[in-house]
């Protein structure tokens, strides 16, 4: 049976971190290209360990934006690199930009069913970035609302709770094959979408698919031509 | 200055909630138009009753949508009515339509700042109702992420702090004073829109601003040419 709504990852199965924040990293160091980018992944590389303290209750949730500015002074104390404005460059991950399958795709997909992220974003961030982005959203859902962090069953179950939804009317979308057995294991369906360029040429993980999936898509056209075919 | 986001009160302000209920009733009952809009009437009546034991502390949270069909029971009860399905009727919430002048003035606003709902309604139904309407939010804000209703200041407080805003860069919208009394009182900036006709014919409240709002328009349009003109 075709999904009432659809529950969306938000960095790397919606838009390119990695492009974007290099390019702002860039900007606001004056680093060449190469050094930015390297810094674009260590500061990613500090999200999971950010999160995991509020998923494992040693620390009370603090929002993605609070963890990203936490997250980039210590990647600039560890490079001992100063800039102007941290807090603006944190603020970069309101301003990523899309794959280019996903703002087209995504309002194909809104003419089928409700469309929300379910990110590990906060409300603020994913409506900056949506504003920036294009993504049609018809609301946000996510971190924010069960005030911790996917992988954790609660966050995927206050999104289906938040819209009146069984778990088995919402269908999960990520790039991302953990996030994708986390919202099975909650009740919900779910959607592969790969990006094989996420974390740049090197990448090793969630090039394909890791489990049967309900949907195993190529990018959001292909995902909103699959949803539409569902009954 | 101009806000950066506007949050709008949704029944009554956005959609005329007292013509799309009565039409859903005269469908769901069979009984004549005028039966029909004196029951919308009565089932709005229970509307501030049904939340006031959530808001004075003697009722843990419920969903509007849940009090929807509460309060519906009770009307049907008091009149002796039966029909097929109450919990189709009570949904019809989700799909009022908006006043003419809503959907194009809230796309001009939304080029202009953050537009989302502060309604007591729930995400849920927020969301759907949105879908129905034509209402662009970029996010959903309101009760459900405060789990009290307004006009509890926590509503308004929870509403700013979703967006990482402060209340003086917000500006809440609403056809009824008593809600901007309360956001004002929460420190928010205040547009009244009058909406002369949420009653019917005979309404003698809410007819024009009671106090000296910082924006007075006539409808949406003029809203958004009203804060477009703010520096």
């Amino acid at each position: 049976m075709r999904p009432a709504a659809l529950i969306f990852d938000v960095f790397g199965t919606c838009v390119d971190w990695r492009r974007s924040i290099a390019r702002a990293i860039a900007a606001a160091t004056g680093l060449p290209e190469g050094d930015a980018a390297a810094i674009a992944l260590e500061w990613r590389a500090e999200y999971e360990p950010g999160m995991e303290p509020i998923r494992a209750g040693r620390r009370g949730y603090v929002a993605l934006d609070d963890l990203h500015r936490e997250n980039l002074d210590r990647v600039l104390a560890r490079r001992g690199l100063r800039i102007a404005d941290p807090a603006a460059l944190a603020r970069a991950w309101e301003r990523l930009d899309p794959w280019p399958d996903v703002a087209e795709g995504l309002a194909a997909l809104k003419r089928l069913a409700i469309v929300a992220p379910c990110s590990n974003g906060s409300i603020a961030l994913m409506t900056r970035l949506a504003r920036h982005a294009g993504l049609p959203w018809d609301c946000i859902l996510g971190a924010d609302l069960a005030r911790d962090y996917k992988p954790r069953a609660v966050v995927y179950e206050t999104a289906c709770a938040a819209l009146r939804l069984a778990p088995g009317r919402v269908m999960m979308v990520a790039a991302h094959n953990g996030d994708l057995a986390a919202a099975r294991a909650a009740g919900l369906m779910t959607g592969f979408v790969p990006r094989p360029e996420e974390y740049g040429p090197g990448q090793t993980a969630d090039l394909a698919p890791a489990a049967a999936w309900d949907i195993v898509a190529a990018d959001f056209h292909d995902l909103a031509d699959r949803v539409g075919a569902m009954g």
